[in-house]
């Protein structure tokens, strides 16, 4: 579970794995049973709240929106059995994927 | 940037605070002059590679896949300037925000 630090909670820094392991203990039995093609479409319904969020002007709302789409995708990497700590470091520890810069240089024309 | 281990790379533990500015350095410029709509238009397309590889069968596309519309949902939060770790901690940090339990008890009829 998440390390609780009792002086000020909202200031714990969380991992990408902690993350995924707290959702996997809150989450699993109920994920699994539901399998993967089940819950991408919570994740499309919390996709469509976030971009509700996103053009309005409830600045808590949005943020609990991307923390319930984040969620949602740690469920589904746990039903895919898939470490998204290690896909992440994979693909963008070191600097983009398409230029290799550690700030993009691109071109326009292939991702603007 | 994320701090590297000359040693086992990949082994490194990100934390979500880490991804985010990470993902700022890389992307920021292009990402503020697209703006949220933009933006969101090119997580949607990599929402659909996700499905798609949720279906096939190659494990390092899958988790690349996911990595994607992680590194996009965090393009998003930094041109929304939300934080994502801490809309995390807030929303999920203490159990499930349904039933408030580390196992989540929830019936099903509110969400199986």
């Amino acid at each position: 579970m998440i390390p609780v630090s009792q002086s000020d909670p909202e200031k714990r820094e969380l991992s990408i794995s902690d993350l995924q392991s707290h959702i996997r203990e809150m989450y699993f039995e109920k994920d699994a049973a539901r399998g993967v093609d089940g819950t991408f479409m919570w994740l499309m319904e919390e996709m469509g709240e976030l971009a509700s969020a996103l053009r309005g002007n409830d600045k808590e709302n949005l943020a609990e929106e991307f923390a319930d789409v984040i969620a949602w995708l740690a469920t589904i990497a746990n039903v895919a059995n898939v470490d998204l700590n290690a896909a992440l470091v994979a693909k963008y520890g070191s600097g983009c994927p398409g230029c290799s810069r550690l700030v993009c240089e691109c071109p326009d024309s292939e991702k603007p």
